[in-house]
């Protein structure tokens, strides 16, 4: 029995583990990107009913998951230190929300080691759009591995 | 006469307001990315003696500008609250180090305002590259503009 | 058997989220405003005897949560960084107690999202009262919603 | 001469108490909202041209406050301690970018005091609006006065 | 059987609430002012071992009480940011030990609310004293309810 | 000329030091109590035009003191660090807007040292008062002076 | 059953202190160097599965170890106050996620007490490779051991 | 003239930068090692009368720097956060002595760019020694250059 | 059965409490001082085999505390910041009013280097006086100078 | 002229090192101990009139001096958290390591209380030693019980 959305997170993460499902494979069943699914699966977002159901279904949690899955969650990874200015906040929160999923999603596709910030290239444009112009940023980082030695 | 490279910035900065000079100007002829150029001249990056002349003769700097735009700087433009995963800890740094210019870019191309969180979305992907392969983001959030009332 | 106050907060917003119970209707049969019955529910105001009764009625709690929901409660939901100053300091309290609150209506009213503080209105007046007059302030921001993708 | 926004706010500031000038006048003055005006005033908003012309006669600035009056500024007032969830958190920003204004309209409305996060009310709502619904937030606190003994 | 002062404490704490008695009470049988009582039960103070056989009779906790009651505490329930100054920090500490009885005992004379630090007086004088002179601060501040609504 | 607040009260306690003026004086020739007046000259209250003409007087200042004098001030002492319970926190901001005050009246009476908050008395108690009955607390504590040896 | 990488390593800890095992032996047998491997038992790397089946052998562990141990894990064990700049942030890294090892390596081979950083020398070098340059920094400090008395 | 160390260590991080002089060059000249004189220039360390004079010589610094560079300075660059184990407190501490030295040393010998904490390595071991042994631990981590794009 | 060193130091200050011991009884019977005794029974230093069985014996403890009170453990108390403890804080407080010229007089006489916090001896006892008796305390620490290399 | 305290002891330090004085020798003209000398030299205690003019006179400060060395001053070096510099973290870790015991043995010989770090002297001295010398310091504080009331 879950009490608490973060319960619901903490037996998707172990039951992923243990069953060794891939994001992008959960991702397709749900119906969603694998950002956005691995974000949501990560306690940040809200399911519809449907996906709710799916998600237990995959992970094998029981029906108390479904109103959790279902309701807004407390939102948020890291813990303060973030920059005043709303603009650059924006950056920082979107950080603490879809960081873990970040994390997740660059581990599945190149194993352990991290996304360099210095052999690192950033891009800022206008993608244009009806419902009020979008910025898009494109950012490339080389991938470095931890090796054994 | 400048006595650090903070001085510098803050001339930079200045002339900059004052003559109305814009980013994307100012890096063509700089000859680098408005990206790099921006995050350069706001304090972050190591110019060459080439670049550097350009950038004096841009803001009417006097000569003392020069081997402080040619030394290593101490970077970054955020005072801690960092998240501990080296991997998070690469994206936080990218976001102290390029922070202000991505603002600057930002504000330059739309006016006053934000790059949404929340009406947002993120890609992420694998980029070849003989030299190691990169992880490539797409991040698209929407501006919303500051209006007077 | 419940031993602080927190173990019925807990207890309540877990009741709720497994009941589909509204804010709104619970604030009906307690007989008070949605906000304040919100922020009480969430542990941060003092019930009568009555309303307590009625509270234990809905949340199907046993009957030790009577004097934790009639006794003066610690509260406030912040961790620190206060403004230092007394008028700033009222609003920021008042957000440590009434933002869990908050949340919960504005989501309870629109879904997942936020209420956006940049397309954003405020309005400072007094509100004349025989028991000494009120500052009245009025805020208008708009609901931005999360949206899957 | 300026040489950041901040000069020039402290400039306003200074030249408001030397002499004696009302913020609601300022407002009625520029043509805009006294709480925009005032939060604009504070360092937090771009001015149009013509509105940054206003300012700069009204509290004897010189010319080169023109294009900072202008830019898009650096904006919060508060270092940190910010909560994580992102709707709480637009509240803390809202008081971080407002609450200098807010903390100069109540004294000008009512002298030196607080408006009370005890003696309180707030009424949450929704606002019907063809570009997206809106939501409506009323606070009423008494003010309470210092008084010397 | 208790493990810590912590724990005796929290035992009190919870007994209290489900008898519902009064701190007056409390110390009357106790021997001592409701001040030091209030202030020993809550963790900050030795108690005689016949003082600690009257709490342990008055919250019918269990012998192992004893030891606990009558060993020196940690002491303190504030975490941080006090004033460097050692006569300020002596009333930060002053504070520190007796806020929480201070909090009981408002509460208990008067309800839910606070004492304004608006409405507010304060005098400092000196009371003549054989073993050394003591300061006398007598301070006098509104009591301010919270209103249902 | 003075150009904030904090400057008026920088020049008020040289001016106080160099003159070797007392606080009690001070008050008698403003008008008011010791307690306020000292709190008030530290930048913590507004004066009326009147008394920080006397002020003004007394510590010789220019006339550019007028305007802050009167108008109302950032007030606050400390940094943060501020217990989030609403009534603990107004003793916590009572110490920070008249902490100063109450160390230059300690030190004025008594000299250099301390007032013990180990060899100390606090009484709490009620005062009736038609427009709302007051919370009164006595507090005494021995005073130990800093020796030379 | 282990639901995380914390509880492996915590296992992993007390398994190590009831058998008496070396550091030095374990990574014999896990056929790593000993720094590796103990950064990695104390949970801040990844193994291989034939890896993580002697780590589980050699500490008696259950099964469900292994998916854990060959997970990508939150590294780091510090809690903040990094410094900014990125060179130095990678040395603080650095300490963070080998910190543990380092402390367990020396106490291994010199029992109980510190490697002094006053009596202490390092020298800088550049390590000549084909896949790109390294840096090596050898480091010197006098082991100051613990004596009771 | 100089009036602190702090005075005498920015005026020769200046005139090195304005002289363009090596780290190298400089320890040569002073007769130490190019770890200790570039940390001793940085105001971490005491000069000799003899090595102070030709410091002042080297960096054209006025007579006034000598008895700043043969008293002991406050030490340290960092501001907090260190971990609380003495084993590990040592290295942070030697990072915070010895870290802008380390940052001028490997800028020195392969301009701007981090030393890798990801393709690293680490080895620890004993040094014999007459007056007590020594830990020895080497480190390198590839150079990773920030490149202009 | 323990699972670590806190554990440990967890049973044996319920022991001491529950079986009235007092510390120096407990350090005659380990044959050491009293000051490393009540330190390293409060988990800050390594015990021998022989010592550890004593402890073992004194509190009756299992036989699973032997390899944890013979272990290396994390040490230090304190978080970062001043103590909450008052007697804790008057230390801390010395340290604040005195460590400045503590520092001098320790380098007037001893050079540039530190005070050993390991190879470091402390003795506390009591001063007759009949002002009130005092707390002595003597503390003993190898002097350990910063040497050029 | 000064304006401070904080002015006369930063005169104070740079004329003691351009001057080349003794701690010890300013003690013996001040005729008070060293330890105390050099504490209310650095700022942190009230000297008598006439030591304060020996004390004008030694470092050839001017007469406006003469109040500040006389008025109360604010008090501590810290900021909160443990000092950067090494010698003053040897004494800061040795509270961390050796305070818990400290506390103990305090109250096994004093019961509850704390040593008064007013009512307080301190001695420093050397203690030869054939394996390097060591650093002495005796300290010697009133007790002060907490008495109930």
């Amino acid at each position: 029995m879950y009490t608490s959305r973060e319960d619901v997170t903490e037996a998707i993460v172990i039951a992923r583990v243990r069953k060794g499902l891939n994001w992008a494979d959960i991702a397709r069943q749900v119906g969603r990107s694998k950002e956005w699914t691995t974000c949501a699966c990560l306690g940040q977002m809200v399911f519809s009913e449907d996906e709710a159901r799916t998600v237990i279904g995959l992970f094998d949690l029981d029906q108390t998951a479904l109103p959790w899955l279902c309701a807004v969650p407390y939102k948020g990874s890291f813990d303060g230190g973030a920059p005043g200015d709303p603009l650059l906040y924006r950056w920082y929160e979107m950080l603490s929300v879809y960081g873990p999923a970040l994390k997740e999603l660059i581990h599945e596709e190149f194993g352990d080691g991290i996304m360099s910030a210095i052999d690192f290239r950033m891009q800022v444009g206008r993608e244009a759009d009806p419902a009020g112009d979008r910025v898009r940023v494109t950012i490339s980082g080389k991938f470095l591995p931890y090796r054994p030695y």
